[in-house]
């Protein structure tokens, strides 16, 4: 029996954006696909139901945060985590690693693991890769991943060690993997070097993964070194397997990704813009605070289908948010989830329909793209070295 | 044409509680009634389309903060309260004259209105009995409230004055009052003392207004005056004419208050309780941040329809408040209001069938309501002198 399964549907000719489906216990995924991220079962401000109008086929949730808080203990004797977040449809759970290694100052690693202090009330725990797979098991996921060495990317030195280290967890991970309706990922790692991009994906690919994921990229590099990395590494993983690219989601970086041959996404981005009052519109960001909208009788984006925009103006969203109401940062979650699902929709159509390239061309050509600088002072792709993600994970 | 009307279906044969309907231009409202609290606009943690499910026919929100954000006209401008928060369905606004007098010190009144500095950024304001009617037909609510001054309830000499000014601003909001769309409910003042309820009630049904509320009472005194002025002031009051009792919204107050021939209630008892984890449940109420909670795979309360306790645990909710994220206020909010909103449709049927006695003992006798010293200590019924109603109104 086959619990987990990919079919490639389709590649488009011109460039390498591919068309597939993935099967899981909890349904299928359509991709490319973008994962809305739950980090500690809930996708922030939204409901079960509200994930299911909003399209969403898969959701992350993570293992860090819900290993310290309920524990994955606790959610697996209430029935693992799709029952107790009422998600039934397909989740992705990430290793921890990512978090753990970005808990500067309050964690070391060694072969055996990451010893680190919790983020929640100090208390010291230890990741090791059978210990993670553990976790996963218990919580029940779909797509589970390997426990990886996440490195600061400019640092060659370092991402050679994380990278020899990550590559033996990950074997060690595939090892002590024992639930065959979970999928294990294995991650690509080697920072902003091509040659150690490849020697990842090489030897990850040679212990045979039924999925593989790009790890290590929107954590401080440019965007041309990020796209650089996709283009040396997206090209040696198998074509007959799905590829996820970690932490990515702003929509540029979609259309960049799935040009490259990226099939899975997911990124905090939509919904934590949201809780800061930035929507995503087809001409770029906008402020809900702004003083433009105190008045403004029209949707956030017209002719937007979500519910947000079929039924409030932009000066009832400027109120809510000036006014501090729990229903600002639930609305504007709606909009911008919706507009990363759809825009995934569209994606898919084009590929489909052989006019992916000329999508991406008018989407771009619309969509003002924030200058990195000040997304980098805005925190909004923030380096692993300069800030940890346990509050809020990637 | 007629806008606004009450029909009186049933009178229960031992007590006071009525069976009714009210009528208005956005639908009508099943009597006795609870109306949820969006004081600014939004039922807080719900969007319109919760309070449709939940089955709310009422809710209500306030002039006060309106007034002040966004703004009486920019609401108008947007097409009124009805389509700035997308509620199709009837809508009450207070008068401002609660909020307004509880803001101890930064407020005179005279017999023109009240002066007040705003709670938002201290500037300053006239509230007079036009302009309250003038901003309530500007939000275009479909029962609107005069201007009342709700005096500290253990004061005689204050109850004495602020009832003469109470009266005069009655007529003159009759006055002022325009819009055939609105019906324009009296205020019955009076404190604790039964000879001025007697004299308010006397005095405003002289007026002749489509309804009448009972103001100035879940301010401070004891329940037992509550009741008491219940008692005295309902039966003073036209049979034909809906009775609101204001601010009130404890399960063994409705109770109390259907008891007496109340056929209206609001409060932000449930949406505030809620926000703190509290949730009522038919043998009192349970606090979710209750560690016995952590792994309980119980809803909250079982037999429950209300959305939360059809799809998730206490275990779950307990995490969610724990590790505070936005869905436990929505989640919890559903279940309060559906509790009171059951218990009215509960008291319907009840009057319906000649059984209201009867559902009401076997509530009470389930029910542990808290002890009044315990819910002053916790302001929960909040006494207008020790503290301002501005930050979330009643």
């Amino acid at each position: 029996m086959h619990f987990f399964g990919f079919s490639l549907l389709h590649t488009d000719a011109t460039t390498c954006a591919r068309l597939g489906r993935i099967t899981t216990p909890h349904g299928e995924i359509a991709t490319p696909a973008f994962a809305p991220v739950g980090t500690q079962a809930t996708v922030k401000a939204l409901d079960p139901r509200d994930l299911r109008e909003l399209g969403a086929e898969l959701i992350l949730s993570n293992t860090y945060h819900l290993y310290l808080r309920p524990g994955a203990g606790v959610v697996a004797a209430l029935g693992g985590l799709h029952r107790f977040m009422d998600w039934d449809g397909p989740i992705l759970t990430d290793s921890g690693g990512f978090q753990v290694f970005s808990l500067a100052g309050r964690r070391t690693s060694s072969d055996e693991g990451v010893l680190f202090r919790s983020h929640i009330d100090g208390s010291q725990h230890l990741f090791t890769p059978e210990m993670v797979i553990h976790v996963q098991e218990q919580l029940g996921a779909d797509i589970i991943m390997c426990l990886d060495e996440c490195a600061e990317p400019h640092d060659r030195a370092y991402n050679e060690q994380a990278l020899a280290r990550t590559h033996v967890w990950a074997a060690r991970c595939l090892t002590a993997h024992s639930r065959p309706d979970q999928a294990l990922f294995g991650i690509v790692q080697g920072g902003i070097w091509a040659d150690l991009r490849q020697q990842s994906a090489e030897y990850l690919t040679g212990l045979g993964f039924p999925g593989y994921a790009i790890g290590g990229l929107s954590v401080g590099e440019s965007k041309a070194q990020m796209y650089a990395m996709l283009d040396v590494t997206a090209r040696l993983l198998p074509a007959d397997k799905p590829r996820y690219l970690m932490g990515v989601g702003a929509p540029e970086d979609l259309l960049e990704g799935v040009t490259r041959g990226i099939d899975l996404f997911d990124c905090v981005l939509p919904t934590r813009l949201a809780r800061n009052a930035a929507l995503f519109t087809r001409r770029g960001r906008i402020n809900l605070r702004n003083a433009r909208f105190e008045q403004d009788a029209a949707p956030a984006e017209v002719g937007c289908g979500c519910y947000t925009c079929r039924h409030f103006t932009l000066a009832y969203l400027h109120h809510l948010f000036k006014a501090e109401e729990l229903l600002a940062y639930r609305l504007a979650t709606i909009h911008n989830v919706h507009f990363l699902l759809q825009l995934m929709r569209n994606i898919r159509a084009a590929i489909a329909q052989g006019r992916f390239p000329a999508l991406k061309e008018e989407f771009l050509a619309g969509y003002r793209v924030i200058p990195e600088e000040t997304r980098d002072a805005n925190q909004e792709r923030r380096g692993a070295a300069h800030k940890t993600y346990t509050d809020e994970a990637r």
